[in-house]
Order: C-alpha cells, then structure tokens, then sequence
C-alpha cells in the first residue's frame, strides 16, 4: 500500500470512520495514481477502483500489486456486491463537495450505508503538504513559465492583439514540454488590465499601455502561476507610483512567508499598506498552487490560515484602477521552515516592450 | 416575462411547489438567455438572478424590462435579506443532479427552506422540445458540419495522422463562423476505429484503413452531431457487409422516427437485427441533440422513451469488431407528427479518400 493510500487510513480512524468514498477524480489521483472515471472506496478490508469497463485495461496497467487496489467493472456488480463493499461499516466518509444530492442519495440506497458523513476536505488539506516529488514538479511548471515569459517578451509588438499574444504563450507551453496551460491565459492591454479576471480580446497593443500577463502551465499534472505587468514603448508617469507599490509589497510578502505565519495578518497588512495610499485590495492576495491553479490554502483578510513547511503558494497583489488600468505582480512560491522561495523568477524590474 | 419562465411558474405550481432554485448554467441560460455563473430563483413574487459582481452589469445588459428579472450581487446580500427571498414558502425544488450535498445543506441554512424537494430533471425534459428558434439554429450548426465533411474528404490523404485531420476539423468549425466543436473531434483509422470513444492519436492514415470520423459544432449555443466511416485509397472486401448492415439500419431507424415511436422497441429492433448477423449493439443507439451534445432522450434497450413532435435526435448505429475495426454512421435529425428530417444530409454511402 503506498504511504498516500496508508496516509489516508490513519486519518479516517482518528475521524471515527469506517470507511471512504473518494469522488474528486484530482483525489483519487493523488492518493493512487490513477487518472480515470471512477470513485476509490477504502473499506476495513480493501482498497476498491470502482470504475467502468471502458478503463479496467488502462487502471490495471500502472497498478501493481504494492498498491494492493483491486479494480471493479461497475457493470459486473449486482445489488448485493454493491450492498457487501462497507458491510459491517457504521459510519463512512464521503466527499460532500464533490457528490451532488442525487448521488449521495444514490449511495445510501446501493451501499446500504446507516450514516454517510461529510469529511470537509480532509485530502484537500493533506494536499497543501508537498512531498520533494511533488515540488520538483511545480518547479519545472515554473522554469517553462520563466522561459516562456523571455521568450513572449521578444514577441510582444505594438499592433498584435492580446489574443494572438495570449495564443503564442499558450502554443510555447505545449512545444516546451508542457501538458497546457494551467489556466486560460491572461493578456490585458490598457483599460482592460483593470479587471482582474479579463479574457483576451481583438484589442491591439498601443504605446504607453501596461500589459498584464497572467499565465501558468501544467508540467505532469502539476502547476505554475505567474503574473507581469510590462509596458509597450513607455512607461507613463502616473502609473509608475502604483507599480512600485504593488511591486514593494509582492517583495515584501515573500520574504516574510515562512512556516507558522497567519495569511490573515499577511493579508490586512497588504491592504492596510494600499490603504495608506489611497488604494484597496479587491482580489484575494493569493492561494495554493499544486494539482490545481487554485487551491488550499487560501489568502483571507478574514479567516486564519497558518502556513506550514513545503505548502506552495501565489502571491498576487493587484492595484486596479476602474476604468484606467492596472497593475499585478505574480509567482509562485515554496514555502520553507524560516524563509520562502520563489519559483517562478522572471525579472520584476520594470520591463518594457517594442521600445523604440 | 418570457414563455419559459412562465411555462416554468405554471409547472411549479402543478408540483406543489412554491418556488425553485436553478443550478445548472444550461438551464439558466434556456430559461433566460443569461449566459453567466449564478443562481436563478423563482419565488412566488419574483424572478431573481443571484450572481457576483463581476457578472451584474454584463447581465443587466441583456435583460428588459419585460423579462422581469430582478438582479442581484451576492456580495451585497445579508442573512436577513437570504431568509426574505423564500419566506412563506413550504416547498422549493432544486435540482438535485447540479447541486453537491454541501451547496444543498447550504440553500438550507441561508434561504431557511422547510423542505427542498428534488425536481428530477423537469427543465431537461422541457428541453427535449425545441420551438423553431432553436431547431434553426441546429440546422444552421447541421449545415456546417456537412460543409465540414466535405472540405474534409478533399484535405485527407495516406500519410496525414488522426490529430492533423481533427485539428483541420476543428479549424474550419471556427471559421466558419461555429463557436467551436461540440465535444472532442473523433478520427479513429484502422484498428483504432474499433473502439466507439476512441480519441485521435499520432497514428497515419493507410491505404485500406477504415476512417470513422465523428464530429458536430455549437452554431450560437446549439449542437450538431454526425459521424461517417470512410475508407482511405480502396474498401476491403470483408467490411462492406458489416458497413451495408449498419447503413440499412441507420436509414431504416431515420425512415420510422415519428411523434409517438418508443426508443425502446426502435433500440431493440437494431439489437435483433445486428445478432441476427453475428453482431452486437455495444452502444447506445442514440440520443437527444440540442444544448448539449448528448441529452434527453436517451435510447434505451431497457427504458421505455416515447418521441414527441420537435426532439431533435442523433440516431448512430455501429458495429465495433474488437482489435479489427468498426463502422458508425451517425445523423442529428428532427422528429415532427408523421415522419423525421435529417438535418445532417452529408452522403451515406461509401466514401473513398485519396483514391488512386
């Protein structure tokens, strides 16, 4: 049995469980592996891959017998297989974010389960605990991003559109060893940089605009998130105050992540400090990065949150200025016992484009 | 206020009840033309559409007066003003297939809901009916694919690989004035056609391969769907009568569709008629085009399913020889009182690419 899979056990005991059903498909791949369609169900005796016959073939071949995981054909189960899997069990776990109404209502009457209990994310939260595997991973998701970003910087010219910019950065990731992207890549020119989540749009780039690029990749199932605000010929004056500031405080956030901080205070204290300037914070400073772009932990000015050694995190303070422009400054970052490390490290400085 | 949500208010109130959440976006988007993320709410007094800010001004953009949708930024409500929104109400449905256990334990504790009933699917059903509207814009997504098919038998060759012919596929649907494809493009050649979900693969065309190509594009929020298996330089002997076999049914199954046809009986003549000649019906017959790409009806050998005039169907017969090759033909069509239409009309008979 892998340590994940062993991980997981311990934890549903001290829970008072039974049993689990795994639902979230990013779940079953972490604990096992396997990436299909199908639920994992831990039971006192087994380790069950429940999943249909289109994958028995595909799942079987990455298992081995270590994994000590045996794989059902749903088709081949009658009622009372169905009814045997959590015998005996009293109370079994279940991923309440994950399984709609009419699925739980589903597994009640199939397993013939008494009582079925949320479990609030108990894998989502081990996930925020990265093992050296795991980082190495996001690390090479954050070198493709470094390079991709060097590379589309030379790109960039005054009269492309933000959507052939955003194609050419999506079309480095897949040539340069990527899955993909991460997420659906940013590129906002001039006014639309003052939203924080703008799409891509036919709007050409124009001397003096600021260019935020939002982009991320996939390397092996795991991510990279990076943010740069560039400019196209100049840099206009009144914008410069507010980069530095945003770019003050990234700088400031980073160097004081470390193990047993409380992303609550991080959190007031960027808005404070834009406060203090006449500006607010209006998107949330950051958030895990892992299996997915966004994920465990998150930054809250209102809820506490201690970080632990090996999580993985972006930090993404972001001036907007309705109507006008805006500015953010983006990496991913390690999180270590008394200091952080950046994993994306493309250049912060200002950077400007197509100068003529 | 427009014909479906009234429709909706009528159908409520025969159910008994007071009110109704929707979840699902498709479903918002049939009943309102609101293309965003949030909630629609049906109380006994209004129509509220509950979604965040980022979502308000663009929706209130496409709403008159005469939709009599009131919109509101989630952000901006307090618990007070959650409880007022379904106060008086015994009985409020939601729809218990988009809805996780956690958000539906939620609608209870914010809205203080007595009983939240499970509304099985009644806007899907709804659904299967498509006014003229909708069946032209099917149509104009039917013409498409069939202009698709034929620039496509031109552009294949012996040496091109199935992702090279999927990815033109997909092109062409977007210059031609689709939103995109309607799901992933399939191009299966040889042995790789003899897996009904095969996905396109770096494998090259060859002269004698049987090509099973399933594509269909979304025309302004509307699906079509189509498959033909072609053959690349000359037909090997041993599959025309199989490609006969499930031709013959594929036009004898179009031929009988009508108002008041059970999907069941239509299911099990195909099944009958295939292991008289040494086949079996691995997959589904068909199923329901509109929307989505596969919804209401579904065919079934085992569940009864009654046509009604205006569903519009994708009826696909196939014949899949394991490790050898398969044939499917594939048509999108609309079912009227005596008799059915083919909206896809590309030519079923043999199709010979990069003949010699």
């Amino acid at each position: 049995m892998n340590n994940n899979i062993r991980w997981l056990r311990d934890k549903i005991k001290s829970k008072n469980l039974d049993g689990i059903i795994i639902s979230n498909p990013l779940n079953v791949k972490y604990l096992t592996g396997i990436n299909a369609e199908g639920m994992l169900l831990i039971t006192p005796r087994e380790n069950i891959y429940l999943t249909d016959g289109r994958y028995v073939e595909s799942v079987n071949n990455i298992l081995t017998i270590d994994d000590e995981i045996i794989v059902y054909d749903a088709r081949e189960l009658i009622k009372d297989d169905y009814e045997n899997i959590f015998t005996f069990c009293e109370n079994v776990g279940f991923e309440e974010e994950y399984v709609t109404y009419a699925k739980y209502k589903e597994f009640m009457h199939k397993f013939k389960i008494n009582n079925l209990e949320e479990t609030e994310g108990i894998i989502e939260k081990q996930r925020m605990i990265k093992d050296t595997e795991e980082i190495d991973l996001i690390k090479r998701a954050c070198e493709i991003t470094d390079d991709c970003f060097q590379y589309i910087k030379d790109y960039i010219k005054v009269g492309l559109t933000e959507k052939q910019i955003a194609n050419e950065i999506d079309n480095f990731f897949v040539e340069n060893g990527a899955d993909g992207n991460a997420f659906e890549t940013i590129v906002a020119s001039g006014i639309n940089s003052s939203k924080p989540h703008a799409k891509p749009t036919d709007k050409k780039i124009e001397a003096g605009d600021p260019i935020t690029i939002d982009m991320g990749c996939v390397y092996q199932g795991y991510c990279s998130d990076m943010t740069r605000t560039i400019f196209a010929g100049f840099i206009p004056e009144e914008i410069k105050p507010v980069y530095e500031l945003v770019l003050r405080n990234q700088k400031d956030v980073i160097n004081d992540l470390h193990e047993g901080i409380n992303l609550k205070n991080t959190s007031k204290m960027v808005e404070s400090n834009f406060k203090l300037h006449g500006h607010d914070l209006i998107h949330a400073l950051g958030h895990g990065v892992g299996m997915e772009v966004h994920e465990l932990p998150f930054f809250s000015t209102k809820i506490d949150c201690i970080l632990k050694s090996n999580m993985t995190v972006a930090v993404e303070p972001g001036i907007y200025v309705p109507g006008r422009y805006g500015i953010r400054i983006e990496d991913t970052v390690v999180v270590y016992k008394g200091e952080s490390e950046r994993l994306t490290k493309s250049d912060r400085d200002y950077v400007i484009v197509d100068e003529k």
